[in-house]
């Protein structure tokens, strides 16, 4: 390319947000210089169907739900007055909770003040607080976090001996859309037993983020928790950040919600420019339809050169993998559909997977995410004139160049700062660019049917382990190999979950084991 | 598939291996009943070579050096007295430094003793002892870890700020073999700098590791800092956790780091046996040759069910993307191989990208990490009969199904629990795998030819970033746009990069930037 073409080609493919202190740098994805017609046309689409959703249509007609999380920043978009309503009542509770824990007007059972808040949730209702809580992070935050976005029993131990004798100073959130999430209901289980173990009194500390009625919603109105706080049937999990899921651990942290609504607030509104070329979200999604030729061919290297955003990647791993990744079409045609996200930070990276992305399979495009102000305060020189700052923009910008060289493409988001602002704009982009890109390759992104197969397949597991039990159980003086025991129980087709069921029962103390001359010959007893 | 041959299949591809308390199950990859005679051959002559590297071949013909990481925790295979000495040595070093400091022998300037580490290193200098630390962490831990593997400005802040007034009692560890590390160089600055700031004396809190004779290594020696450690070019960075890298920082955490140590042994005898069914890291090499042809063609998922386990993939990001990431092979032939690592954990990664894994494209294989024993004690009942680890196990189990039913397949590695006998096995179980997978590819594992590129490049950006700044220093009373600053730089070919460093350098308030009509014709100047 000529030097002056070059400089062309960059300013060609430089979209600048100076609304939002950002820029979109697609040059060295080497997009056509022009949009192709045929995509032009399935954008007119996305555009009109999105437009559609914002307006309260059926958008997952699976779940007969709304789509609304765009309301959430801009409620005269919703389109009820009840739903507006909802949307500012919420906001405003959460500030007056957050407000009245941070003055201590809400006090826990035997404290001063809450100083820490332990977050349960999993999916949608941790990704989102998770990143969002460390994205922002600073010495002015209100609390200290905490996260259990599982059902590891050591990692619950974990967690719990890091609170340790602050657990009376300690908010609990339980977040769950359902209210029957098996994991969170654990960790919920699990922590309630910590803190009345601790003679404290559980519900004096605790708040539900879920939808009315559910499950944990009667839980919590019949035991009185501190507040219970509202998830919509129009939110889904992936894109809740910006509903209570994610707002109330921020009120809590202190930051600035209402500017985290506004940094999306203004990006919805620029990502809903008919103008391709001029809409961030639209241009990002045809950058992914480029590089994966609308297939998914190429997976998604997230690289942000900055370490508060280092969380992102798992972030996105749900916003663009669980709504992208769909093996019907809307059609019902079998497409086997998928956007895969990887990565961590820059330049980290560069000192583990770079060498793969050089030099091994063109099997993937890299987002960096550049980040232009280095720090709060002056920086020292690490060489003349040259700060750690210069460094890491000179290896992105070398990483860049390198990949170019070899072929690899790559887009580059620049943001100004981190800030709540730049926050809630960067999350409104990937929401609504996974939402037109699913329309341009014709999937529903609300949904998530390949999810609940592995639910059942689970629930059948924990049967299974019931029936084992209380087999053994029954029959306290014999014992069983796995393939006895199968065969008893009739289900011979299952004899290797069998197996594995008794090792772990074995593993823990809950029965005996004696072993034989293979692993599979090891008998299993009641313990006496 | 039929009852009684499913459980056949299960036993046939189940190989128990009793001395770690650790199997693996290759039955959901639907390997064939035996290897295929082409890839026999290739494993007889991966096993030549793997004798000769450990016999102290130059492995890696392209620095002209051994790799000798299996000496480490066997020094009788070090092929000289003398290399046995040192590993030795080092060993006997590191034990005593980390009693010194626990039994405040060694103590800070100002402070009756070291209460926290601090760890400056990157890519294979910070992965592995991340991992270690992370995964053995417990309440027990002599000190508490920090990190920084960066050289993002606002993340050094962040993590001294953690530090916060402790700073006097933090044992610092600069690791880096070449000793020219930017980033670390770089993070050692900031941070002497930190220390310095607060009155204290750098070098009466800071400890190298690194090859002898390397600039930090001279450095350390002049200012007399608390201890040097050797690292030697027979140890790759990548595989570098079981030298002074990961067993000096285990060591101060107050962990068993000869059981590391035994157990990585122990592994390296299982994986030196000729019989590749029973050889568990020839088993891995031929389940990745078998899913992806030979070429890398399905990204190895990581899901192990275990929180503590969360950085392994980050880990094997490095050891297996950096070492198998190549371009050309042995004969000079471009091949482009590389086999990509992603995923986080379970069961929290199934509400993120399992939905994708289920449905989308089938270009991956699992591999499922399973940890038999639950916690240190009892658990409490989730629902009648079932404890939290129950749903973790019933979870893991049903989406190996899940997936399966769809055609996807997987791996189970059983852990009976998470020790460092253990852990030291899984690492050197990886290690081996790469390493023979590698031969069966014919690519050399053990050099990073594709990183040197991004790093030169780097520097030519940082060394434009200099023009730029002489050029407005000399000449403060005028303005430049990007494209006029370029012109006079003969950068020509570069404006979009000066345009960039420009953008950078007036964010941090470095110049003066006059906005124009468009981001372009923006000027800069030097600050009055």
């Amino acid at each position: 390319m000529s030097t002056i073409s070059s400089w062309q080609n960059f300013q060609q493919h430089y979209l600048d947000l100076p609304e939002l202190g950002m820029s979109i740098d697609t040059s060295l994805m080497v997009p056509p210089d022009e949009l192709p017609q045929a995509l032009d046309k399935l954008f007119r689409n996305a555009f009109q169907q999105m437009r559609e959703l914002e307006e309260g249509s059926l958008a997952n007609p699976d779940e007969n739900r709304m789509v609304g999380h765009y309301w959430l920043r801009n409620p005269e978009l919703a389109p009820s007055a009840e739903i507006k309503k909802v949307i500012c009542d919420t906001l405003g509770k959460i500030l007056q909770f957050a407000k009245q824990i941070q003055q201590k007007i809400i006090q826990p059972q035997q404290a001063d003040s809450f100083r820490n808040v332990l977050l349960l949730g999993i999916g949608g209702s941790a990704l989102g607080p998770q990143f969002v809580q460390n994205a922002l992070a600073s010495e002015a935050d209100q609390m200290q976090f905490y996260f259990l976005d599982n059902t590891d029993p050591d990692g619950i131990d974990q967690v719990m001996a890091s609170i340790g004798k602050e657990l009376n100073m300690t908010l609990t959130l339980v977040i769950s859309k359902s209210g029957g999430t098996k994991e969170t209901r654990n960790a919920m289980l699990e922590v309630r037993h910590v803190y009345e173990s601790s003679g404290l009194d559980f519900s004096k500390h605790t708040v539900a983020v879920t939808g009315e009625g559910s499950q944990l919603d009667q839980l919590a109105k019949n035991e009185n928790w501190l507040r219970r706080f509202p998830m919509r049937d129009w939110v889904g999990g992936r894109t809740s950040v910006l509903s209570a899921v994610g707002l109330l651990p921020a009120a809590l942290q202190g930051l600035d919600i209402e500017e985290i609504l506004n940094g999306a607030k203004i990006m919805d509104g620029l990502t809903r420019r008919k103008d391709v070329s001029k809409n961030p979200a639209a241009m990002l999604a045809w950058m992914w339809h480029h590089a994966g030729a609308g297939q998914g061919e190429k997976a998604m290297v997230m690289l942000p050169y900055k370490d508060r955003l280092l969380l992102f990647s798992r972030y996105l791993q749900q916003l663009v993998m669980e709504s992208l990744g769909k093996e019907k079409d809307f059609a019902g045609k079998t497409v086997h559909q998928g956007l895969t996200v990887y990565g961590n930070k820059g330049s980290t990276d560069q000192h583990a997977f770079v060498q793969q992305l050089r030099e091994g399979p063109a099997d993937f495009f890299v987002t960096f995410i550049e980040v232009l102000r280095d720090r709060k305060n002056a920086s020292i020189e690490v060489e003349p004139g040259i700060t750690s700052g210069d460094f890491l923009q000179g290896f992105l910008l070398g990483t860049r160049e390198a990949l170019f060289q070899n072929g690899r493409s790559s887009l580059t988001i620049t943001l100004e700062e981190i800030n709540p602002k730049s926050l809630g704009a960067l999350i409104a982009l990937f929401e609504r660019a996974v939402g037109l890109y699913a329309t341009l390759i014709g999937i529903n992104a609300y949904h998530q049917p390949g999810v609940e197969a592995g639910k059942r397949a689970a629930e059948d597991v924990i049967e299974l382990s019931l029936k084992i039990q209380s087999h053994l159980k029954s029959n306290p003086a014999q014992q069983f190999s796995a393939s006895s025991l199968a065969e008893i129980l009739e289900e011979s087709a299952k004899i290797s979950t069998v197996f594995k069921l008794l090792e772990h029962l074995a593993a823990n103390g809950r029965l005996q084991k004696f072993s034989g001359s293979d692993p599979f010959s090891a008998c299993y007893q009641e313990n006496c």
